[in-house]
C-alpha cells in the first residue's frame, strides 16, 4: 500500500520562512483540494469525447498498414458508396502545406500519391460520415496500391544506412559534449567500467485516447476543441495546414485524461486531419482515436540504445566518462531533435566530472516515431549512468549512497554541460534524507535477513539519483515564456487563464493557490478556466515541468499587479497607508489601525472607482548561453533533484519481479501544493515501475502488436508497492514562484535505475535492458 | 437620392494636421472598407438564429396578454401534454433572484402567482420543447386566471394616481435642474413664449429579433450566446437569476443586427427566460422573439409630454426657459431613470440661458415599458426645444440660423446644467457650414418660388440645432470605463478584443483602424473579434455614443504599449534610437538610417526574444463634478453638435410630407472612419424622418395593435430625400482618440426637429406632435 510520511523538516522550515516575511496566513504550501476534483469525480468533467456540436460529422483515418513502401493510388469508390459518408480526404483536399511536424518537416499531414510510406500509421486520408461506426466501416473499403520496399526496423539496421528511411541517411541527427578531454581524463583513473544498455519504449498510456472536434466559428475562422499539452502548437499547425492566419484559428484545450507527452505533438497531427475534414465540409468534424490506432500510431518513449565507459579513482570519485547513445527516432523526427538534448544533458546523471565526453544520434527507422514522453529522452540514460553507478559501489565496495554523496552536484559545481551551479542543489539533502527516512543501515539488514531465510525469492536494494533540467532549456529558449489573464469580477470572484494546460498534473490547482496568495481571496472563488490560445500570447508547450515555473510566475506576476491597485483603492477609503495593508483569508487589512474590508466589498468599490481590473502577466526564461557545437553551457535554467531506495523482490523460478518498498526523496525548490507533489510523485512511480518491469511493447514487421491493455500491460493496484515513502525537499530557486522548481518529470527519473539495480543486487546479474520482464530475469538468472 | 459632399475644409484640415504630427501614412481618416462587410453580404455571418446546439431546446414564451391584473393561476397540464414538450418554467423554477431590471428593482422575470400583472407583455412562463413549433404549440395552451384591474394607459390618468401601477405613487421619479432664477430671467425678457408638445413611441425596429441561446459550458458555467449591446448585462443578471457567480457566466455576442437602444437592456431579459429553462433541462436553450413577440414586450423610445415656457430678448437672447416634462415609463422603470437624466440635461437645447428650470418625471402606466433608443430621452425634448425656437425666429422675425447662431453654446459657455465648455465646442462651426451647404440664401429663394407656383403642394424650410453629451455622464460614471485586449500572434497577424459592440453602426472596423493606425499593421490583418465577457472586464455599455471614445482610447492604450515593445525589438536589431523610428503600411522603419522591417517580421523576432505580444488596455472617464439635487455641474465629459435643415413638401389635400432636401453638419471631434460616419448619419437621418413623419405606433386597452411591419411603417428606399448633404466639423475633443466624440445618436437627434419645423413652415401650423402623419397634418390644415 501507499504510504505518504508527514512530510519532511525543510518543508516545515520553509512554510516558517514565508510565513515570517510576509506576516499572514498563506496559502501557499498548504493543504488544498484539488480544485477540479469534483467534476472529474461525479462525471460532469467534459472530455472532447462528450462533446457534440450540431451538424457534427465523425472522421476516421485510413492508414498505410504497410511499414515502408511507395503508394502508387488510393480507391475511394467503394468508400464513398457506403450510405452516410459525406467525403474521403486525401493530400489533394489539403488546401494549405501537406506538413507535419514541429522541428523537422519530414512528415506529410497525407501521404501524396508517388510519395513513400514510412511507417504502418502513416496517414493516407480522412474519411468524414454521419456516425462513427459508418466512418469506421468506409475507411476499411478504402483500397491503397502501394509497392513495398524492405523495412528498417532495428537501430542497428539503420546506422548501416543501407535501405533509407528518408534521404540522404537514416543517422540525420547528431548532438555531443565535449567537456574537457575524455582521453586525458581515463589517464588518471584507477578503474575504468564500460557497459552497454538498452531501454524499449514506453507507451504514454493516457486514460483518454487522442481526440479533437475542429468546428467554424463565430468569427469566420475555426475553433479546435480537444484532449492536448500545446495549444499553440495545434494553432500553428492547422493554420498552416488550412493556409489560413493564426487569428482565424482558435484552440480550446478539453478536459484531459492524461498527457505524460503523448499529447505534446500528436494532437497538431490530429487536429490537422480532423481540419481538412472541417474545412472541406464546412461542419465540426470530430476525430477520436481508438486505443488501437491510438497506441499504433502515436508517440512513445525511444528506444535508446546507449554505451557507457567510465573512468574512477579508487576512492569512487569520477574522473571522465564517455558515452554514446542512439535513439529511434522512427519514421519522422517529430520531436526527437530536442528530444536528444535533453537525452544529452542527462547522460551524464547528476554528478560532476572533469571530463566528458557524450554523443548522441537520432536515427531513422520504419516504425511509430516516438516523441515527448515524461522525462523527454532523459530515463533511458539515467537508467543507464544509474547503473553503471550501481556497478561502480559494488565493484569498489563504496555504499551507493555514500559513492553519490562523493560525485554528486553542489552549490558551486558544474555539470557535465560545464554549467556552474549557484542555487538551488538539494542533490546532497536528498541523498542524507534518504538514509534516514529509510533507515538506510537497517534497511540493509533487513534484506540480508531476508534474503538468508529464503531460498526461491531474493530482495535487493537498490539505489538512484538523478537531475533534471527545469523547462525548455537552451534548445528551447525561444520558446520558454508564459502568459497569464487574471480577470475580477464585480461579485469578487476571478478568472485565471493560463498558456499552460492541465492533464490531470495539478496545474488548475497550483495556478489556483498562487492567485488566491497574490490576491488574499479565497481559492474556491477563482476559477482557472480552459486553456484558450485567444487570450494569452503562445506559451510555448505544457511540457518539461515548466508549468509552475512559468505560467505560475505569469500569474502571480498579474495577480500581484491587481492587488496593489487593490490596495490603492482600500488606502483610499480607510486613509491607511499602503505599506500597512496585508491580505489574505478573504480580507484586505491595516495592520496598524485594524480596519479591514473583505475583498468582496473592496472588488465592489475598485468597480465603482472604475478600477481595472484585469491584468495580464507574462514570464520569459532568462537568457542562457550555450555552446551547441561543444555541448557546453547553461543546459537549463534550474535543475531538480531526487534520490531513490527501492527494495525489489525477485522470484528466482518464474522471474518475476516485484517492488516491495520505495523511499523517495525530492528537492522542488518550494512544494506549493505538497498534496500535488505527493500525486506527482506516486504517479511517477508507478509510471516509472511500468516502465522498468512490465510494459513490453512487441512489434512484428514494424505493426505494434500490443496495441491495447490486454496485451501492453501497465501496472494496477495489484502492482503498488507495499510502502511508498516521500520527501520533500526545499532548497529554493530563486526564480521560481516562492522558490519552486518542476516535479512533473522528476517523479518517474530515477525508478527505473533504482528497480534495475536492485533486481542486479538481488539476482546477482546487472540488468541492462528495460523492461526488466519475467522472460529477461530468468534469462539473465540461466546465463551464466 | 442619398448624395455625398466630399467632406468639408476642416476635415482636410485636421487630417493635415495629424499628418505633419506624425509625419507618417494614417489609417484614422482614410477610407477602409468595413472589416464585416463581406460575411454580411455573402450570407456567411452568423446570427444567433443561424446557430445551433447539439440536444438543443427551444423556448417560447407564455406571456400575460392582460394590461392589469392579479395572477391567481397558472395551468400546464395542457401543455405538458404536447408531445415533444420538455417542461413549463414558472416564477417556482427561479433559482436565484427572481427579479429584472438594471436600476430599479420592479420588474419579475416570472410573474409570481399572486402578484401583479403590469403590462400585456409580462412573462408568465417559459415553455421549452424539442421544436419551435412544439414550444409555440405549448406556449398557447398555458392558461391562466388573471383577476381583472382598470389599466392606466395615459400619462394624465397615471398622474391623477389613482389607479396604482406601483405602490406608492405612479409618478415615483423626479429629475430636476435649478439654474439661476427663471421668475428673475422672465422679468427681463420682452417676449415669453410657451408651448405643448407632445413625442410619441418610436419602436427600434432593428432587422434582427430579439434572441439568445443560453448552454451549459466546458467550463461548468453557463455561456450566454445573443444578439446584444451589453454583454455585462446579461451576465450580471443571468448570474442573479441563477444564482451563480459572475466567474460561471460568459456572455459573447453573436453578430448583431441593430439595436438602436433596444438591445441594451431587453436581452438581459430575453437571457434570463433562457438560461431558467437551461438551469433547469442541463441543456442549451434557444429564444427567439418573434417580430411580434418582439414588439409587444420588449422597450421603444419614450413617450414625452413636455410644457415650454421660453423667455426672450426682442434680439432674440435667451434669457431663460422653464421645462415640465412628463415620460410614460410604462410598466416597468427599467432603464428609465437614466434616460431621463438625458432628458433632463438636453431639455433647454444647446444654447447659453442664464436661467434655467426643468422638472422631469417619469410615470408608471400599464404598457410596455419604453427604454433606451438612440438619443435616449433626449429627441422628444429637442424636438420641442427646437420647435420652440422656430416658433420664436417666425414671431420675431429672426433668420433661424442667426437665432440659433446669437444662443448656441461657444468656448466658455455654461450649459444649462452650468457646465463650462473650455474645449471642443464645435456648434458655430456646424451653423456656418450649414450655410455654406445649403446655398442658404439660395434655397430659402428656390423654396418661396415654388410655392409661389405650386397651389395644392407646399414646401417649407426647417432647421435644427441641438448637442448631444457623450457617453453616460455624471448619473453613469461608476460605469464608464472599458477595456481592450490585443494579441499579436506569431504570423504578424493581430486579435484585438473589445467589451463594447459591433451592432451595425461599424464598431469593428473603427477599432481595427484605431489598432492599424497604433501598431502599423495593415488593417486586414487585424481581426476584432465578437465580444466576449471574459477577455475584459465589464465595459459598460455600448450605449450614449461611447464606443470609439472608451473602447477606441482602450485599444489605442493596450496597442501603442504594444508599438513600444516592437520598436525596442526593432532598435535592438538595426541599432536604431527609438525616437528615429516611425512606422505605418506594414512597416517600421527607422527615418534617418532607412533601415526597415516588416510588421510580421519584427514580430517573428520578438517572439523568438520572448517578448510579451498581447497587452489590456482600460480607459476610465475622467471624473465628473455633479449635484444631483439643483442638477448643476459636469453632465458628460464632452459633448457633440450638430446643425440641420431640410426641406419639406407637404400635399395639401392628403396631408403628405415628405423631406426633398436634407443638409447636416456634424462636429465629431476628428472623423476617424469618415465613411462610417457618412453611414451612420445618413442612418440616423432616416430614423429621425421615420420618427417625425411615419412610425405610428397604436395601442388598444394597452395592447399594442401594430406589432409588425405591415401596420408599423418605417421609411423604405421610396421615402429617401433627393439629396442628403452631410458635412463634418472637427473640433478635436483632447480626450478622444485622435479628438474623437460620439456620432452614433447625434446622427438623428436634429431630424425630428427639422423636419416638424419645415412642415410647420409649409403650413403655416404648428407641428406639435410626432409623428406628423398624414391624418395629423390635415387636421392641423383644418383647424382654425
Amino acid at each position: 500500500m501507499l504510504q505518504r510520511i508527514s512530510l519532511c523538516p525543510f518543508l516545515r522550515e520553509g512554510e516558517k520562512q514565508v510565513k515570517a516575511l510576509t506576516n499572514r496566513e498563506t496559502v501557499i504550501g498548504s493543504k488544498i483540494r484539488r480544485v477540479d476534483a469534483v467534476p472529474k469525480v461525479d462525471g460532469k468533467a467534459k472530455f472532447v469525447a462528450d462533446i457534440y456540436f450540431d451538424r457534427m460529422i465523425y472522421c476516421y483515418l485510413v492508414l498505410a498498414k504497410k511499414s515502408h513502401g511507395i503508394l502508387k493510388a488510393i480507391y475511394t469508390d467503394q468508400a464513398l458508396k457506403v450510405p452516410g459518408v459525406i467525403g474521403v480526404y486525401t493530400h489533394m483536399d489539403v488546401p494549405g502545406e501537406n506538413q507535419l511536424g514541429e522541428v523537422v518537416k519530414d512528415m506529410p499531414c497525407l501521404v501524396p500519391i508517388g510519395e513513400k510510406i514510412r511507417y504502418y500509421g502513416d496517414v493516407v486520408a480522412v474519411v468524414a460520415a454521419e456516425t462513427y461506426e459508418i466512418a469506421k466501416e468506409a475507411a476499411e473499403k478504402v483500397r491503397l496500391e502501394i509497392v513495398d520496399l524492405p523495412p528498417v526496423l532495428t537501430i542497428e539496421e539503420s546506422i548501416k544506412d543501407k535501405v533509407k528511411v528518408h534521404e540522404p541517411t537514416n543517422i540525420s541527427i547528431h548532438k555531443k559534449i565535449r567537456k574537457g578531454n575524455v582521453e586525458n581524463g581515463f589517464k588518471r583513473c584507477d578503474e575504468i567500467f564500460e557497459g552497454e544498455f538498452y531501454a524499449h519504449y514506453q507507451e504514454q498510456a493516457y486514460l483518454e485516447p487522442q481526440g479533437v472536434i475542429v468546428t467554424p466559428d463565430i468569427d469566420y475562422g475555426f475553433t479546435v476543441y480537444g484532449t492536448m499539452q500545446c495549444p499553440y502548437y495545434v494553432q500553428n499547425s492547422v493554420a498552416r495546414v488550412l493556409a489560413i492566419p493564426l487569428n482565424r484559428v482558435r484552440v480550446i484545450q478539453t478536459e484531459t485524461g492524461g498527457g505524460f507527452g503523448g499529447k505534446e505533438d500528436v494532437p497538431s497531427f490530429v487536429a490537422s486531419y480532423a481540419a481538412v475534414a472541417a474545412y472541406n465540409t464546412g461542419r465540426p468534424a470530430k476525430l477520436i482515436y481508438d486505443r488501437e490506432v491510438d497506441i499504433q500510431t502515436t508517440s512513445k518513449r525511444h528506444p535508446i540504445k546507449s554505451h557507457y565507459k567510465i573512468g574512477v579513482r579508487k576512492d569512487g570519485k569520477l574522473e571522465a566518462m564517455e558515452i554514446a547513445a542512439y535513439m529511434d527516432m522512427g519514421a519522422y523526427a517529430t520531436l526527437s531533435p530536442i528530444v536528444m538534448f535533453r537525452t544529452l544533458v542527462h547522460a551524464a546523471g547528476s554528478y560532476e566530472i572533469p571530463d566528458v565526453k557524450v554523443d548522441v544520434y537520432g536515427v531513422y527507422t520504419n516504425k511509430v516515431p516516438p516523441g515527448a514522453f515524461r522525462g523527454f529522452g532523459s530515463p533511458q540514460v539515467l537508467f543507464a549512468v544509474e547503473s553503471m553507478m550501481d556497478e561502480i559501489s559494488k565493484k569498489l565496495g563504496i555504499d551507493p549512497i555514500e559513492l553519490r554523496l562523493k560525485n554528486t552536484l553542489r552549490e558551486g559545481s558544474k555539470t557535465a554541460t560545464d554549467h556552474l551551479l549557484l542555487e538551488s542543489v538539494g542533490a546532497v539533502k536528498t541523498l542524507e534524507n534518504l538514509r534516514e527516512i529509510s533507515r538506510w543501515e537497517q534497511l540493509k539488514k533487513e534484506v540480508e535477513t531476508f534474503n538468508n531465510t529464503n531460498e526461491n525469492r531474493k530482495r535487493g536494494i537498490g539505489v538512484s539519483h538523478i537531475f533534471y533540467g527545469v523547462s525548455l532549456g537552451a534548445a528551447g529558449q525561444h520558446l520558454d515564456a508564459s502568459g497569464s489573464h487574471v480577470q475580477i469580477n464585480a461579485d469578487g470572484t476571478v478568472d485565471v487563464r493560463i498558456g499552460g494546460t492541465e492533464m490531470g498534473q495539478g496545474a488548475k490547482t497550483v495556478i489556483a493557490m498562487i492567485a488566491a496568495e497574490e490576491l488574499g481571496q479565497d481559492v474556491q472563488k477563482i476559477n482557472v478556466h480552459q486553456p484558450d490560445t485567444a487570450f494569452v500570447p503562445d506559451s510555448g508547450p505544457t511540457v518539461a515541468s515548466r508549468t509552475t515555473v512559468y505560467s505560475g510566475n505569469a500569474t502571480r506576476l498579474a495577480a500581484s499587479e491587481l492587488r496593489k491597485r487593490l490596495i490603492n483603492v482600500f488606502c483610499e477609503l480607510t486613509g491607511s497607508s499602503t505599506e500597512n495593508v496585508d491580505w489574505g483569508n478573504g480580507k484586505f487589512y491595516d495592520t496598524v489601525s485594524n480596519k479591514e474590508m473583505s475583498f468582496d466589498e473592496l472588488v465592489e468599490e475598485a468597480f465603482r472607482k472604475n478600477v481595472k481590473l484585469n491584468e495580464t502577466g507574462w514570464y520569459e526564461t532568462p537568457r542562457l548561453e550555450w555552446d551547441a557545437e561543444r555541448g557546453i553551457g547553461e543546459a537549463y535554467v534550474t535543475y531538480s533533484f531526487a534520490s531513490q531506495i527501492v527494495v525489489v523482490e525477485v522470484n528466482l523460478n518464474t522471474g518475476q519481479a516485484k517492488v516491495i518498498k520505495a523511499y523517495t526523496s525530492h528537492d522542488v525548490g518550494k512544494a506549493l501544493n505538497p498534496e500535488g507533489i505527493i500525486g506527482q510523485v506516486q504517479g511517477g512511480f508507478i509510471q516509472g515501475m511500468g516502465y522498468a518491469l512490465y510494459e513490453d511493447l512487441k512489434l512484428k514487421n514494424g505493426q505494434i502488436i500490443t496495441d491495447n491493455f490486454n496485451t501492453y500491460i501497465i501496472p494496477t493496484i495489484h502492482e503498488i508497492p507495499e510502502e511508498l515513502v516521500i520527501d520533500i525537499v526545499e532548497d529554493p530557486f530563486s526564480r521560481g514562484p516562492y522558490g519552486a522548481k518542476g516535479i512533473g518529470e522528476p517523479s518517474l527519473m530515477p525508478t527505473p535505475a533504482a528497480i534495475a539495480n536492485a533486481i542486479s543486487r538481488a539476482i546477482g546479474k546487472r540488468v541492462t535492458r528495460i523492461p526488466a520482464t519475467p522472460e529477461y530475469i530468468l534469462k539473465l538468472i540461466k546465463e551464466d
